[in-house]
């Protein structure tokens, strides 16, 4: 049998969404949630794609997210649109709340968007993408689960909490860049445990509050964030502005509450988002071919290169080619399709 | 002769007003840029208090800034109040915009507060300070001079671009942040190449593009971004905003015009600055007392703070003491009286 099955983009999303439907999520959300595992895996982002359906899957069964909730979109002021996710699965809150915020952004220059009882945390460069793509500069925060100590400090209280930017170019795909703000995603501990390597110095703690690079040690310890004191500013502010402003939990909440939630896949994290969005004609007209003079400078020299450029290299050729799926995966995943 | 001389926050308000007017500074730009002097100076923020007296009248001499710049504010969008600072000093463009700025942010939700033509980079966390203080959570990007290269490149291109942020609290003067997205601020190495000791790795590369610890060969090559790869994004973010944005130079740009000035200080920055405000009382009312739970659990660790917490400590201690200036830079400054 051969290591993995090479699929077609199509393929991805027609077995997605099959197996998210067949598992109690509405037709709607499984759409778009098949969107995101899809354009996860041509972008070669897999840690967000079919990676990820198993777990979508599971949490669906064990009621730790609501597969068929159905966002509400309010505006609480000119300038700011909520939506309560409703402890769903995040992608289809932003697809409620999107034209609204869209609408808002140009005819105020600037808005948020805020999103309450996230039930997952997704790829955020899924989430500001679209954005500069309808033309607007998009900057999101996502709070997660407490894995993070303070700066200086050795016990979890802040996620891995990301931040993604998306701003628009003319007639070519927007500038798009997603980071977790750790020094590390934690699936890039995990997979190091897995394969028995060492993690560099600076990503985490062990149980003890000391320094490791060990990555089992890592992952029954806590990560650091990344850049030192400067990163830990950084996480600050994602909590105070994607959970505090939001009314979503902060990620140390989450986790009070998992322990009486009795599952192994902890509780629901009703977690948080902000997308702030700026039209960028809003100042002057010469924006975008303004912007262009500064890429090109960043690309004259050896070794650069735009945030975004290597997922969009590999977007055009997942698209001719397809993708590599692991067997065991892909059979996992098979195997939802009859629950 | 002692080494140093100690004033209180009135004299060096005094002091620098005094000097500033006598070189041709108008008195109400004057008045606020004595107000930045002291607030640095009583805060140990010493890089923006009286050791740059000196410095921003050497540049009115020269001509590279206009201390009697008048800023020009208007409403670019209902939420996008614009600052034209006409080659001045910025903080008095932040006080010219302010009252538009929050006035719009409290009816919209959220507003952005954009500069061009900037003179000066100033403490970032002054302007967003008064933010804070006036209940609203503030995000402000500036843009400097080229001294940073791009991550993978070996030549400058950005500033040192500083981020800052403000969040109020109840009853505690607000949350505050502001640091350079470069690895270091470009004082600390003068510092180090002053006193000959070694600067840590990751801060810069000589002019060959190397690697380097050594401090004058670092002032000779590039700073890099702090954070590795997740800094550059953010820097590249900064330029888009604070410069792309607003209409202002970005960093290569000044460097470009630079060349033509003739005079040894570099030409005009033309720089930019955003500031982003954000109501939080805009999505729900509870936001100030929830915030202290967050900044509970963060001080219940050893070891760890809530930034700005060392600027308020060093602020109290000299509102009693004043704090002592070096003696030299004392007598040069007293000089500049007779102008």
């Amino acid at each position: 049998m051969p290591d993995t099955v090479r699929m077609s983009l199509d393929e991805i999303h027609d077995l997605s969404t099959e197996v998210f439907t067949a598992n109690g999520m509405s037709p709607s959300n499984a759409q778009v949630i098949a969107d995101v595992v899809t354009a996860a895996e041509g972008d070669g982002t897999h840690s967000h794609g079919l990676f990820r359906v198993p777990g979508y899957v599971s949490c669906m069964i064990n009621g730790r997210v609501d597969g068929k909730a159905v966002p509400e979109v309010s505006n609480a002021a000119p300038g700011l649109v909520a939506v309560d996710s409703k402890n769903g699965f995040s992608p289809p809150a932003i697809v409620a709340g999107r034209p609204l915020a869209i609408k808002e952004a140009k005819s105020q220059g600037i808005a948020a968007l805020g999103f309450r009882n996230n039930g997952n945390l997704n790829a955020l460069w899924w989430d500001v993408e679209s954005f500069g793509e309808a033309g607007l500069i998009a900057i999101a925060m996502s709070t997660t689960r407490s894995y993070v100590a303070p700066w200086g400090g050795d016990t979890a209280l802040f996620g891995t909490d990301p931040i993604a930017f998306a701003c628009p170019r003319d007639n070519k795909p927007p500038l798009v860049f997603d980071f977790a703000t750790s020094a590390s995603a934690r699936g890039e501990i995990q997979v190091a445990a897995r394969e028995g390597h060492a993690i560099p110095e600076g990503w985490a703690l062990d149980k003890d509050g000391n320094a490791t690079t060990d990555a089992n040690a890592a992952l029954e310890g806590v990560q650091l964030p990344f850049g030192g004191h400067k990163g830990n500013a950084i996480i600050i502010m994602v909590e105070l502005l994607a959970s505090g402003l939001t009314g979503a939990n902060f990620c140390f909440e989450a986790e009070d509450q998992a322990a009486n939630f009795g599952s192994a896949d902890s509780g629901p994290a009703h977690a948080g988002e902000i997308i702030i969005l700026i039209d960028p004609a809003g100042y002057h007209g010469e924006f975008l071919g303004r912007i262009e003079g500064l890429f090109d400078r960043i690309l004259a020299q050896d070794g650069t290169r735009i945030p975004g450029d290597r997922r969009y290299a590999n977007r055009a050729a997942s698209k001719e080619q397809g993708v590599e799926c692991p067997m065991a995966l892909y059979e996992q995943i098979l195997a939802m399709k009859a629950a």
